[in-house]
Parts: C-alpha cells; structure tokens; sequence
C-alpha cells in the first residue's frame, strides 16, 4: 500500500536532507507554482537523476526556440493522450489552459487534438509528433519535408522530435511507476 | 541531400571551435571507442542539448544500478526492436554482443528477445520493457510485483522504467530526423 | 465552413418550427441544464430520429438499472476515451465528475480509467466495456462469468453492454460528422 | 448451460405474457420473415428497451434515405465484418443476397468488400465507414468531402455515419451476450 | 481491364497447350469437382510453380495426419478470416460445409470462429492458429504445452503450424494478386 | 528439454536412414555451404514435406525470375522483421549480406528497410512486401500498378507476391515450433 503521501507506486524515498541547491530548487517551486511537482519528488531519491531530469526538461520546455512554450506543450498533451498518460495528461494540460488562457484548447489537446481548429504549421506539427509517437520507424524525408513546406526550420524539426521523445520516454515512466500528478492541477486554469 | 559526413537528416553543423569541455570529451571517445559516436555529433549543434543528453544517458546506461551494464543494453535493444530504431540497434546490438562476448544474443535481442534462451529474472524485466513500451497505460501494480517477485527492488523497478523510457524516446528523435549510426559498430564482436 | 451556431459540420438545419412536443422538451433542457445540449439539435433536422435516438438515450442512462447513472456515466466516458470522442468525453466527463462529486475521478475517466482506485466491481465493469469496445469478437463466456463473480446479475451484464454499444455508436457519429459540445461543459463541475 | 431455445447467453426470459402491441409486432414478423428474428427475443425481457432499439432500428434501416435499402444493407455487413459479428454478419449478409439478387456480393460484404467491383459511389461510402468503424477520431472534414465529391449530400453522410454507428453498437452488444442468429439465414437467397 | 475468365488481376496466361501431366490432372479436377479450381489455373503460366503448389497443398490437406480433412479446413479458414481472403474464405468455407455437413459451422468459421461450440481440443487448435496468425513472435512453449495438454502429439503440432503457415502465404498471394474464386462454391453445401 | 542438436522444439526425429536423394541433397548442402541448414533437417521426419518445401523454395529463390536473387532476399527479410523470425531474420540476413556484399545492407532489412538509400523500384518492391504482409485485405488494384509504374512485369508482381507470401509462411511455421538457425550464419560474411 502506498504512503498517502508517496508520489509514485514505488518505495523510494526523498533524500534526507535534500542537499541545498536541490531544496532551494523545490524552495522555487513551491513559491512560483504553489506545489512541488510530483516528478521532481518521485526523482529525489537519486538527485543524479533528479538534475538529469530537470536539466533536460528545462532545456526542452523553456529555453529558446522557434516553437512557442505553448506549441511545446501542445505537442506534450498530444503524445500524452496517444500513450494515455494520466499523470503527464494532467500536468501538461493544465498547462496548455494557461498558457493559451483557452480551456477547450487544453481539453482538445487532451481529448482529440484533431477537434482542434489549427493552421497548417500547428496541424503539421502535431501530426508529425503522432506519426513519430506511434510509428517512429515509417518516417521519411517526405515528412520532414512537409514541416519544411509550412514553414518550419531544421532545428525547428529537431524541437519537435525532442519534445515528442521526451514525452515519450516521461509517460512511460510515469505510467511504470503510477506516478500521480498535484491534485492542484485538476482545478487549474479552467 | 544530405552531405556525406553528416549524422542526420537535418542541416545542424556542430559548434564550431567546440567548447574546451566538449572537444576533450569527443577526445575520450575517439581514443576509447574508435571513434565519436554519431549521437554526439548530432546533438554538438547546442552544448547545452548535448549535456543534457549525456548526462541523463550516462547516469542511466553507467552509473551504479541493481541492473547490470548488460542488462541496461538488452532492455535498450529490445525497446529498439519494437520501434524498429535503426541507430540503436546497430550501436546498441553491439553493445550487447561485446558485453555479453555472446554475438548470438546480439542478434536474439535485435530479432526476438523471445528466442534467447533468459532466466525468469531477464524475462520479465524484459517482459516489463516491451509492456511499457507498447502499452504502457495498461501497466498495473500486478506488473510491478511480477518483478518484485522475481527479485527487483523498486530501485530496480526504477531502473527498468527509466532506461524503457529512455530508448522509447531516443528510438523516436533518431528515426525522426534518421540519425545514421558509425559503420564501425556493424562488424564490431561479431 | 461552418455556421458559429451549427452543431455539426453538416448542413442540416434543425425543423423550423419545432413540433410542440419537442419544443417543450428542448424548454426543459434549457431550464435543467442552462443549455440544449448539442446532439439534440444535431439529430432535430428530423423528429423520428431525434425521438429514436433520445428514447433509447434515456432509457440506457436514466432508467432503472443495477448500474448506478455514475456507473453508466463512467463505462461512457472509458469508451469515448478509448475512440477519443471529443464531444462525448467533454459532455460525460462533466456528467462523471458532477455525479461523483469528485472532479479527478472524471479526468481518470477521460485520461486513463485504470489511474483510478476502484473495487473490484467497478474495475471488472470497465475492463468489461474496454474488450467489448476494442475486440468485442474476443468475449467469452468466462468474461461473463468474471461480471458474474464480482456480483452483476445478467440483467446487469446487458446493462453494461448496452450502454458499451451506445457510446461506440455515438462516439463514431460524433466524430463522423465533427459534432462540437456545448461549451458549458468544459468549466462544470471542476 | 444456455437453454436450447435461449437466444443469447444471458438468462432474461421474455415478458410474459407480452404486451398486446408487441405480441401483434412479433406476430408480423414471422408471417413476413417466417420467423421472429433472435434480436427482438433478446430484447423482449423489457418492453421499453426493445421499443427504443426497433424504433431506432427501423428508422435507419427502413425509412426514406438517400441511401437504398441494400446500402444500408451492405454498411451493416462492412462494419459487422470489421468487429466479426456472428449474429449482424448471418442476418444482414442475408439481406444483402435478397435484396440484391447477388449471392457473391453477399459474400463479399461478410468477406472482404474490396473483392467486390464497386462504382465510385459506392467504394467511397465503404470507405467512410469502414474509417468511422476503425479510426473515427482521424476523420477530418477531407473525409466528409470526398463523399460530397462523389455526390452524397450532407442528410446521406448523416444516413452512413448513423447506420455506420448503429451497427458498431449492434455488434458489440450482439458480441458481448453471445447473441445466436435464427438458423433460417444461413440458407437464406443463397 | 482483365478479360471475364482470367482468373488473377495478372495477366500471365496459361502455358498452352498444357503438358500432359497437367491436362490430365486438370481434367480429374472437372470430374471430381465440377471445376478447375482458379488457383491452378493462376498458377499454370509456370508448371514448375504450379506443381509446387499443388504438391505441398496435397500433402498439407490431404496426406495421412492426426488432423481430419475437417480439421486442415477449419484452420484454412479461420486463418483467412483473420486476413480477410475472399478467394480462400470461398473456397475453403464450402470445404468445411461439405465435409462437416453443417453449413453453419462454415459460416461460424468465416465469421467468428469463437461463435462455434468447439471441444477444448479445437478450441485449442484455432487459438493457436490464431495467434501464429496474428503474433507469431509471441509463440512460447508454454503454447505448444497447451495443444499436448489436449493431446496433440508434436507431429500434429508441426500440421497446425505448417497448415497455418500455408494459408498465410496463400491468403497474401490471392489478395496480392486478386484471385477470384470460382463461383460454384459459393452455392455449396449450403 | 530440447536435445542439443534438435533444431525445433518438436521431438521429430530425422528418417534413418535417409533415402539416398535426401542423403546426397545435404551431402551438397555440406559441401557448398559448410552445414546442413536447419530447415532441412527439421523437414527430414517425413520425405514428402521436405521434398514438397524444397521444390517451392528452390524454384522461387533460385530459379529465373525478374527479380535478382539479392532483390528476393531483401524480400525474404523485410517480411521475417515484420514477423519477428529469429530463424529466417539470421538466415536470410546473411544471404543479404553475401550476394550484395554490403553487411550494413544486409542489418538495414534486418532492422528497418526505410533506412536504407534503396532507388524507386526497390522502394516500390518491399513497400508492396509490406503492405501484402500487414494488411493483404486492403491491396487494390492501385499498389499493383504502382509496381507496374517503376518497371515490373505482372510475372513480377507475381514473384513479389510469392516470395512475400512464402516468408509469411516460412516465419509462421519456423517461429510456432521454435526453429533455431545454424550458428555459422550470425558471423558469415560480416
């Protein structure tokens, strides 16, 4: 059974005491967000694992590129709901709410991204992510090409691979492990 | 066209001078392995994607583990099978037949896991793998005991999910912008 | 394109006017709910079938059952999760979370029912509703008999594969035709 | 153990004795069918639920339409083909050779409809359907317009997409309780 | 366009005049069947394959196995309803119609072999024919452990297989190239 | 418990003594290939299977044909990593590597033929070889004349066809009984 308070199904616990640059980190957090997110908890066992994590992510999602922080989050939500992911499904759709300040937008990227009125950059770019999320190995030329064709860069294709094999990779650990999203989210941005 | 020399698909030269850091890690490689691996020049078009990256990839692949290196290998090649990734099979099916000294497992692991001849305690963390990898929203907690019962701690569990994760996103960015991997790795412990 | 106002993206404009009898079924919708909902006037370009199609709906959602209207309300929102029917997961994802009075568990519905920790019943109910919409062919009797062993009677067993039925027809006309919910829906009961 | 007479698995003997309207219903059916078909004796262990499913039933199937007859005959089997239904593929692939006076194109529907040589109309109506039977969420506005390119108007794409629906409903519930076709269709126009 | 009698979307005529041998056999077909069956005239622009053919297709379904004739043609078509062959689906449905004397159980295996009320013996049989169909990498001894459990011997274990295994090679070369199937069968043993 | 030296899992021994025919075909076999290829001797428990599976595989791999012998290997290969043959994977994986002399070629088709920088009319050939093999149902005439538009003749099509189908077959039997490939293959003509 799991501590009421354990983020994952695992018993693993935080490291005690965090060390300071990570407590200051989750200080942060805390100040910003109003919560610890849960991932960043369920890493803290391992604060190796936890910079490594954290390192890459931010990277991803928030340093500079040609594709918005919301367009990185559309692309989050959507592989998300090809994998079923309820933790990163609630995080991340909290996330496209409040940064489109769109409720519907977060709840079709959730539900079906194709009810979702786009324009031809954003329906290329999220039917490249499903294409790479659920047959990466049937992707060809003609597909980067098409991405191309509406406007978007080289590294423009690589952030949109990242983002997707980022996603990837964080729903089945989530999905392993039972990760369980804030509760705080449910209510977010709606 | 993509130029002779280049690893990927997409038209992102690396840094150039590298960065001291980086050129004395490209160093080590060339005098250890033989040569940089593609991975690596791909990603040196921004050092701070490439850190990312190789941090998270050594910590998981090298760092200390219930798992052994050999067993992070197989659970990387038979994550790539399923997604058909062509880079990592062939580097990582290297792996797997210099670890092991068993080129034959190699080939089981790039083939059919299920034609290797593996304890109970293999066969279901790669039993695990390819759950979480096709169908990771249906993983449950009776998932989770069958490694448990097997001998896994949840470290361990942690481990299996994480390195699962990681190829699931590394098969994706690779056939996304088709990274090409070193020929050397084709003959290499056959 | 279509009308701001249209409830589909077919032009089929509703009976004009209403007969009496529907006009004052659609009064009391808009006085129980705030709205008509969509699919009421998606179906009122003609009477015979919009009285098929909400005769049936009332006698499956309303009406007596072994099932609770939560229950019916949840094996709704799994199947329309499953075919990822945006209209049907925005309006029966609002019914769930209202019934229930618990907002998480209409987003576990919509996102991943097996994030949910539900009894036994429950669980048996949704695995239930899970084969009969993904591999209905696949059904034995010892599926029956796993209902029959958690408690459901028979005539339980036809209200869950009924209901199963009606949201995989209704998902697929939704989709078919890009029926659009409401939007009252997407704040409700958060 | 089913009874020998028992039309599906689920023990709901019939009202009895049957209301006057029903027992009049069923009377028709076997002076014009020569039988009562096994769907309305499943039904018939409440009145309501067999009322909402013939008055829908008939509508779709029956009523004026854009559609003939033996289309809508012929999406019933495509889609019951797709989900192998025993009881819609022997009842409706009868209809089919009836109403079509083409034994082979009865088999062809329950079989594969490719093999059948179909005009544009025709190919592009199984299209549809056999799309919103398998993929509804990918159906986008281009699949809605290729049927008005091949001239169906908007009331006969609701006609497909509803008869598409109802049978996905049909064979899934028809599926789940292990409902038996009467024995007379097999041999039926062959 | 192919001419009305040519048996295949190829246009490969057959060798004329045909060798003795093959005249000979065609013409024990006419008597014995009423028919050449349009496989061997598909294959008789190349006597050397269709000898071939004929010689593996008579030891598979004919010689000496502790599978019945009925036996090898429940598997012929419960193999090519999973694939959706309308030539084999015709031609071998009649088969298990004549040879069982029971029309429906030649419907239940076109249809849904799970229709059918089988003995474990069959219905281990078919659910191993179905999965070496369907996933075959997924076979493990424990599958074959199942068929000695209901006593088959490992020579019918090796029939199962290869008769599975032929109908999955011919099922693909008919769809592949359009073989239509004569239409006497499917009048047969109705 | 397999012995050692059986090449399934089925305990069927080889006829002993072998008929002279069968015992100077692997004395060749010995000869020109250094081992009796395992294929063979799992047959060898009855002359008339082995006779009937050499005739086949003879004529379509190595008699005339419009298709290069490597061109029909690619083929062979192609469809074993769909199916996930360790057997014919290993086998016919040298055979690439052997008579193109490429043994990055020979991992392409092992591993994910798009990989590999093939002109149209092989890209034509195993994209046809796919989709016979994944979805045979759905060939229309269209992908026949897509192989027509890059140059192949309908008796092609046909050898396409045949060998796609054989492989179908061949991986299906190899994998249900468990056929271990000779060792010599895995470091052969790397």
């Amino acid at each position: 059974m799991r501590a009421k308070d354990q983020p994952t199904a695992l018993d693993l616990p935080m490291v005690d005491p965090l060390p300071p640059e990570t407590a200051k980190y989750f200080d942060v957090c805390q100040d910003k967000l109003g919560m610890i997110p849960n991932v960043l908890r369920a890493y803290a066992f391992d604060i190796d694992k936890l910079n490594a994590f954290t390192a890459m992510y931010n990277d991803l999602m928030l340093a500079g590129s040609g594709l918005s922080k919301l367009e990185r989050e559309m692309i989050a939500v959507v592989v998300s709901s090809i994998n079923k992911c309820f933790y990163c499904l609630t995080a991340h759709g909290a996330a496209v709410r409040q940064l489109s300040g769109d409720p519907a937008l977060g709840e079709m990227m959730v539900m079906n991204w194709r009810a979702a009125d786009l324009d031809a950059r954003q329906t290329a770019m999220l039917g490249f992510a499903e294409k790479v999320t659920k047959t990466s190995a049937e992707v060809t030329e003609a597909d980067r090409q098409a991405l191309r064709d509406v406007g978007f860069s080289d590294r423009d294709i690589f952030d949109i691979a990242s983002v997707t094999g980022f996603f990837n990779m964080s729903n089945r650990v989530a999905s392993a492990i039972d990760m369980r999203p804030n509760p705080e989210y449910h209510a977010s941005a709606r």
